[in-house]
C-alpha cells in the first residue's frame, strides 16, 4: 500500500469489547487524524479480539511504517498484549525501576496507601526487553516504543485518555523525528443547512472541476453537519498543492457562503461560541424536546461560561408555564409544540435570565407522541435576539437521538446566522 | 479463527473519512453487537480507505463465514465500493426496477418534485448482476447480499441509520436462517462506584474461581461504569452453559450487591428511570458544571416525560440566586463549588419545580478554573428527597468530557441508592 514517498500507518486495537461492540473504538479516529496532521497516512485499522493467536497472526501481516497498538495492557487478567509482544519479538520481560517508581508516585498522588499496590500493579513496570518505555503520566500502564525491520511499533493502553497522552506527550514527536514524514494538504470546510445530496447537485459544477487526480474530495455527513474534505498529497512542492487547494476553497466560499460555518475541527458550538464572545454577548436556552443536549454542546466548550449564563429544560408544561411564563391559553390552544410557544419560550428564557440571545426547542423526539398532524421528528425552534424572534419549523428523520442532535444543530445553526448578517 | 461448531464475521469499514478520524466508526460496534445476540462472533473488523486496490485485496482475504461490508454507497462521486464489488464477483451492473421504484416513493415522501431526482440518484438503483438486494427502508443505497465461495457477503451504507435499518428490519433474520448459528451465552454485570482496578481487588478471589476456561471474564470500563461480561460458547448444551454462567453470577451479586446497578444494555439512566417510574415519583435537576448533560442522559430515554419534570442550568451565579434561591452571601462564603451551595441547588430546583427527587451539580469541569484547594475534577454532588439532602465530594481525573460524564453517572449513582435504599 505504501509509496517510497510517504510514510504510512496502520493501527491495531485489541480487546474482545471492540468485537462484540461494548466499546465504540473512538481511539483509531483520534489516532487517524493526529497521524494525519503530522503527515503520515494511516492507511488501515484492524480490531482484533484478546487472543494471543490472532494477535500474532497480526503483528506478523502489518503493511505500514508505523503500527500503533491500542488496549490489552492494564492489572486486569484479560490482559494478554505484552506477552505476546515477548513472544512476537522472542524476548523476556525485565522489571523497568523508572516505570515502577512511576507507577508507586501515580498511586501516592491519587492519596492511596503504599501498602495497597499490589504485585498485579508493579508487574506493569515488566517490560519486554527490546523496548523504549514512553512515558504515560496518566496511567499504570507504559507505553512501548519497538523498532523492528525498519518498521517502528507503539504498543499503548486502550483507555483514550491515557493513550492520548502518551502520544500528545511523546510519541507524535517521537514519530516525526524517526520519519520526518511529507506533507498532506487538507482542508476540511464545514456547511450546515444542506444534506448530502442536496449540497452535491449545488455543487456539482464546482466538483466537476477539481479535476480527476489532483485533489480528493469527500462527503463527511454526520446529523445537521456536511464536511467537505480537499485533499492532496504534496511529496514535491508542498507550496503549489497548497496553492492548489486554497484556489479550490475560494471558489467553493463564493459559491455557498451563507451554508459554510467553519473549518477544520471547529464545530459550531464552538463558531457560536466565539462570534458571541466576539460580540461581547451572552446566551441563553430553552429547551423541551432537545432535553439539556443544546445545554451540553454549548457547555462542552471551555470557557463557555464567559458568554453561557444558564437554562431552562422545560419537560413540563408546568415548568414552561412557570419558569419560562408561557400562558395556559397557548398551550391549550396551539399545544407545546408550536410556533407561539416555540418563540415565546426563548423571549421568556432570554426575559428570565437577561441575556442577549436565547433558542428554544419544542418538539417530538419519539419515538412516542407523533400524532398525524405532528409526527415524529416535528420541532420547532426560535432564536430570539435584540431584533426579536425567529423560528422554524423543522421535520427531522430519524431515531430519538437523531430527531434531539439535528433540532440541537437547527438551533446553533440559526442563531449563527442571526449573528452573522443580524446587526 | 473459525471453528467448525460456531459462525464467525467480519466487518470491513471502508471510508477515508474513519481512516483519518474524521468519523468514528460506530457501525463496527453496533453491528458486533447484533451479531453477538444471534451467536455469530465477530472475529475481525477491518476499516480502509475508499480506494479500489485496498477494498480489492480485502475482499481477497477474508477469512470468517459473514462478512458485512458497510460504507461507499451513496448518491457521491467518492463512492466506488459498488464497482469494486462488481469486479470482484467479474459480474456487471443492472438496474433493478424495484430498488428503482423505492428512490422515487423515497423522495416524493420528503415532498421532493420528482423532477429533482437527478440521474446520480436512479443510479443508486444500478446493482451488481448476482446480489439479491436487501431493503434499505430509510435511504436511497440499497443492501446487496452475495453468496460466495460459502460465505455470505452483505454490503450496506454507511450511514448508521440507514445500516441499522436494513439489518434489523431484513439482514440478521436473513443471517439467522442462513447459518442457525450456535448459542453464545453471555451476561454483562453492570457495576458502578468503583474504578477497575479496585473492582478486580474486591473480586479477585471470585474471579480464580471462574478457571482457566469455562467461562471468560472480561473488565469493560467506561467513566463511571464497569462492566463485567461473562461469556462461554454453548456448542453442545446450551442449558448446562447458561447455568454456569448464572450460578457463577449469582456469586458475584452476594460479593457486591450495593455495586450492581443492572445487566446488559441496561444504561445507569434507564435503571433510575425505572425506580422513579415504579414508585410513581419526580426527579428535577440543577446543573452547573456538568452543564445540561445529565439532563441529557435522563432525557435520552424514551418516556422519561412521565417522571422527569425538568432542570435549570445554573451556568452563571445569577441563574443559581434568582432560580434555585441560592443567597448571595452562601456563594461568597463558600464560593459556587461547595457543600452547602450544591445542597442548596438541590434542594431549591426540588421545591421550584415541585419534584419528589432532585440532583445538584457544581464543580470546575476545566481545562482552566482550577485553584490549589479546589483544583479540576473538584465537584460536589447533592441528592434532596423526601428524607432530606445527601451530597458528596468527588475529584474526577481527565479532561473536561471526561469530569462532565463522571460527575453525573456520580449523581445517577447517588439517586440510584437513594431510590434503593431510602424508605
Amino acid at each position: 500500500m505504501a509509496e517510497k514517498t510517504e510514510v504510512t500507518a496502520e493501527i491495531i486495537s485489541i480487546g474482545d469489547e471492540l468485537l462484540i461492540g461494548q466499546t465504540i473504538n473512538t481511539n483509531a479516529a483520534w489516532l487517524g487524524e493526529q497521524l494525519g496532521l503530522i503527515g503520515i497516512r494511516p492507511v488501515r485499522t484492524r480490531v482484533i479480539g484478546d487472543d494471543k493467536v490472532v494477535i500474532m497472526e497480526a503483528l506478523r501481516t502489518c503493511v505500514a511504517d508505523v503500527v500503533l497498538i491500542t488496549g490489552g495492557l492494564g492489572p486486569t487478567k484479560d490482559d494478554i498484549t505484552k506477552h505476546t509482544l515477548c513472544e512476537f519479538f522472542s524476548v523476556g520481560l525485565k522489571r523497568d525501576q523508572q516505570v515502577e517508581r512511576h507507577i508507586e508516585a501515580l498511586f501516592a498522588s491519587m492519596g492511596r496507601d503504599p501498602k495497597t499496590l499490589q504485585e498485579v500493579n508493579r508487574a506493569q513496570a515488566d517490560l519486554p526487553e527490546n523496548c523504549t518505555p514512553v512515558p504515560n503520566s496518566r496511567g499504570t500502564a507504559s507505553g512501548m516504543w519497538f523498532e523492528h525491520n525498519g518498521r517502528i511499533m507503539l504498543s499503548m493502553p486502550g483507555v483514550p485518555y491515557e493513550m492520548k497522552g502518551i502520544m500528545t506527550e511523546f510519541a507524535l514527536a517521537m514519530l516525526r523525528d524517526h520519519f520526518k514524514p511529507p506533507v498532506i494538504v487538507h482542508r476540511t470546510i464545514l456547511t450546515a443547512g444542506l444534506g448530502e445530496s442536496l449540497l452535491a447537485e449545488r455543487i456539482a459544477a464546482w466538483e466537476d472541476g477539481l479535476g480527476p487526480h489532483a485533489i480528493k474530495l469527500a462527503y463527511l455527513p454526520s446529523p445537521g453537519v456536511v464536511k467537505l474534505r480537499l485533499s492532496t498529497y504534496a511529496n514535491t512542492d508542498a507550496q503549489a498543492a497548497k496553492a492548489l487547494v486554497d484556489r479550490k476553497a475560494d471558489m467553493l466560499y463564493k459559491q455557498i457562503p451563507e451554508l459554510i460555518f467553519g473549518e477544520g475541527e471547529q464545530t459550531l458550538e464552538q463558531v457560536v461560541g466565539q462570534q458571541l464572545k466576539t460580540r461581547n454577548q451572552t446566551l441563553a436556552l430553552a429547551e423541551s424536546c432537545t432535553g439539556g443536549f443544546l445545554s451540553h454542546l454549548i457547555t462542552s466548550v471551555p470557557g463557555s461560561s464567559a458568554y453561557y449564563i444558564g437554562g431552562v429544560v422545560s419537560y413540563a408544561n408546568a415548568v414552561k408555564m412557570e419558569e419560562l411564563g408561557i400562558p395556559s391559553d397557548m398551550l391549550d390552544m396551539n399545544g407545546a409544540v408550536s410556533q407561539p410557544v416555540a418563540e415565546r419560550m426563548a423571549q421568556g428564557v432570554r426575559t428570565a435570565l437577561r441575556s442577549d440571545w436565547a433558542i428554544a426547542t419544542t418538539g417530538i423526539a419519539g419515538p412516542d407522541g407523533g400524532t398525524p398532524d405532528k409526527p415524529v421528528g416535528t420541532v420547532w425552534v426560535a432564536v430570539a435576539g435584540p431584533n426579536g424572534v425567529v423560528s422554524r419549523l423543522g421535520n427531522f428523520p430519524g431515531t430519538r437521538d437523531l430527531v434531539i442532535e439535528r433540532a440541537a444543530m437547527s438551533g446553533l445553526n440559526m442563531l449563527r446566522k442571526q449573528l452573522a448578517w443580524a446587526h
